[in-house]
């Protein structure tokens, strides 16, 4: 497996456009297009808020039933909390896409972000779409990537190729999310292009493992948006032999589309609202691997951790404090605590571990967290960052 | 009832002592001692997390045996995560409190708050108590309130006085807490005395429903401490007929014990750490109390919901988001929300609700969220505050 340049376009058959069309009072980009030429077998999840977004119900919808090739992207608006017109709109949107593209509507699905409460301004999407369908490109990947950010600070995007039978089978993604990020699905929105020829359960399986093994390892700030979308169009245009599960080629695959999965959710994390700091928690020597994903999300959702982690502060007991009051069924006397690989806690006692080693470990960008609980045999890993003021900042002042 | 001067000394027979000693490098006070001067009944509730300070086992374990009669507190130390020095530690201070006023070791609790991982300075603190001792008075209550702060801004007490067949009866508290603010118990120290004479068992039903209506009703961060301790002591000295659960003099000392936990608790939400509103989150029309419960915290938990109030910003999509990512078993389309008497959202859906009207509303320092699912009759009231840059701040600079 290689990384190779460019995002979303990478993979043969997939163009992208973009548009500005003023639901974005920034005047930035804040429509997006992806469009394979060939019809694509795609597989998808889903925010679990009970609340969703029309646009999120609509694509789920046409998910279940037969092919994709296209789908629409607004930033700016969540379609969401505005009653039955969110699905109105969202027919409407994907109809006249579908009419330009000449596809049936069922094979165009959509995506919406940004804030909740407020209609789709319906006319200036139509209006874009016009120069949204004259710009689709090969180009545009990239700016598919941009028109999609909301807070993001930069955009994210990544490609790679592998080798099946001798064919190149390129697989690329793009995704925006920076806050209101936290398990239970992507909570945020992500696209995978692949042209590798697969059959829908082999794809299906893949990327439901990567999605496990990735998004839903990350958590920002603990919320949970009403409009998680990621999905994966493969349009067989590499030409290999078809991937079969259980195969060797189907593990490559599976490789390669979870290293780009979690390159980047990774990329969500460091780019978090206000983030300084990269951390990851990993917990060990749980009963199970669920309870040892409840102390590691304990943790990783702690305001005092994500805080100290901010400040630079070496403050340990406020991890223990953390799963302490997670329902991991621990017993606190056997608990281990290491920042990188000082111990600071051992059987559940402090270490007499050197201040200024710990902080040194915390002036590192990316800092590591290990807990071992030495009862039992489950494992987590969940990505976070710290707790800034500019946290705040950005989410204080995000409508006006 | 009527609320009267002073703190925790108020009621008859108790006496608060105070001491520098030089665990807070600050050099404030940082011992505390109250005293009655006769044996007391006691009730108390503790954390529920996992990783408990030595000084909650300590008082846990002797509360369930016989009486008490006097609780020292340390701030600047929680006692925690250090091993079995812990114990240690308390029992050896707790004998020398014991020793000095005459008293059995067992009739002496303690509690502790401050950074988590570090040995107590025993040898500081029993300097300390020569002096702690010596200042026993009625006229240090509010020094008590004081000596037992830690990142609070202000101390919090209160006392009241009742009537029992003629007798005048008071009840008094103070209590210390502006962080680490979650439900499952107090999360706080919270110290009640009263000259009540009661039966054991009527002060601990009292009591319970008091902390279950009050600072288990509050959060400030999400997080759990593994300090929490909330005591009450009763000695009986208003020389009031003894009073028995289920009667009218019952209804009136629950009712007086309840109105102080509230006033307290509502003290410790205003003076939430940056905190600069107050919010009351109701939520009714839940299939079940505790299902409104879960939805009240988890919009009392959202840091975006947080991060919007502090804002000014009636940005009510977040608490819609909040609600559906619960466990609350919701129908996003039948849900209502209010700000204040504003409806900003009916079933499932924005209203046309004067923006100008809202911004009003969040001018207030007390804003009031109220979410009817039109589901049920389960009901549950949350009090929190908002996130602040100022929390954060605090929290990223607490230790050094």
């Amino acid at each position: 497996m290689k990384i190779i340049k460019g995002g979303i376009t990478a993979p043969n058959g997939f163009l992208a456009g973009f548009a500005g069309c003023g639901i974005k009072k920034s005047g930035k980009t804040d429509l997006a297009l992806l469009f394979s030429v060939k019809p694509c077998i795609a597989a998808g999840t889903f925010t679990t808020n009970k609340v969703k977004s029309g646009s999120v119900v609509l694509s789920m919808e046409r998910l279940k039933k037969g092919v994709s090739q296209a789908v629409v992207v607004n930033s700016g608006n969540a379609n969401c909390c505005v009653g039955r017109k969110e699905i109105r709109d969202a027919r409407e949107i994907t109809a006249l896409i579908a009419k330009r593209l000449n596809l049936k509507s069922e094979s165009v699905l959509i995506a919406s972000t940004g804030i909740i409460g407020r209609p789709l301004p319906v006319k200036k999407i139509k209006k874009g779409i016009t120069g949204l369908i004259k710009n689709l490109s090969v180009s545009n990947g990239t700016n598919f990537a941009k028109a999609i950010m909301t807070t993001d600070t930069v955009h994210k995007e990544i490609a790679v190729e592998i080798a099946i039978n001798g064919k190149a089978v390129r697989i690329a993604g793009a995704v925006k999310g920076a806050g209101m990020i936290n398990p239970n699905m992507a909570t945020m929105l992500a696209f995978f292009t692949t042209d590798a020829a697969m059959e829908k359960q082999a794809l299906k399986q893949a990327f439901k493992e990567s999605i496990y093994d990735s998004f839903n390892r990350i958590t920002v700030d603990g919320d949970m948006s009403t409009n998680d979308s990621a999905v994966i169009f493969a349009n067989g245009m590499a030409g290999n032999n078809i991937i079969k599960k259980g195969t060797g080629d189907y593990k490559k695959f599976l490789n390669a589309v979870k290293f780009a999965a979690k390159e980047l959710s990774r990329k969500i994390v460091l780019d978090g609202e206000g983030a300084t700091r990269f951390i990851e928690i990993i917990v060990k020597g749980a009963k199970t691997d669920d309870k040892a994903e409840l102390a590691a999300r304990q943790v990783a959702n702690s305001s005092l951790v994500k805080t100290m982690i901010a400040g630079g502060d070496p403050n340990w007991g406020r991890i223990a404090a953390a799963v302490g009051a997670s329902e991991a069924e621990i017993n606190p006397w056997k608990m281990d605590i290491y920042f990188g690989d000082v111990l600071v806690m051992r059987n559940g006692t402090g270490t007499d571990a050197s201040r200024s080693l710990l902080l040194n470990i915390f002036k590192k960008r990316e800092i590591e967290i290990r807990i071992d609980l030495k009862s039992g045999q489950g494992s987590s890993r969940v990505w976070t960052c710290d707790l800034t003021k500019e946290y705040v900042h950005i989410n204080a002042e995000y409508e006006t």
